[in-house]
């Protein structure tokens, strides 16, 4: 399970695949391989959400990092590159880098 | 707080707003407003998280509905549609609706 929390100082990358639909499912199990294998044993790593879009037509990596520094040397590292790379050879992607201005849960109705 | 759990059922909206870094802290204001003031009434409505990217140039609303019948039905809704609006004319907007494949935690090192 992952949390979102304001406050909470972690990088924020949301990653926005986009792929044709009949390579979607290829691409899911690409990105929780490459995380589970690679990913995960990176210094700095806190977490990676997979998502697959209705449409089938993006996936979205809402992934968190303790720090900027931590995910830019996770960038350097061979391993890594090469995974991103095979996600490279199906899909382009949008990286966006960013933290957690605000999260608000249901209220009283 | 908000969690990220596969099979929890939620629809996620990612939403990722392209705006003017100029623009930036005013869109974020808005999405914060609308959500507390308009969206947690909705039904279905379980949590919006509204991210700012490090560039200036993006905002990501990591939202989470009940349904999407329950989504759909709050787009109908005429003080929901407004606050859309009022977004729309900071921002472009490309919101995806999706579900979690999967996530992972940092593990053993």
């Amino acid at each position: 399970m992952t949390t979102i929390e304001k406050g909470n100082g972690v990088l924020t990358l949301v990653n926005v695949f986009t792929v044709d639909q009949d390579k979607q499912d290829q691409l899911v199990d690409l990105l929780v391989r490459a995380t589970n294998e690679v990913m995960k044993r990176q210094p700095g790593f806190v977490s990676a959400s997979i998502h697959r879009s209705l449409d089938g037509k993006k996936v979205v990596n809402y992934a968190q990092w303790a720090s900027l520094e931590m995910f830019e040397a996770m960038k350097r590292n061979d391993e890594a590159a090469s995974h991103m790379k095979a996600a490279a050879s199906l899909a382009t992607f949008d990286p966006i880098l960013c933290s957690v201005s605000e999260t608000i849960g249901a209220g009283p109705r």
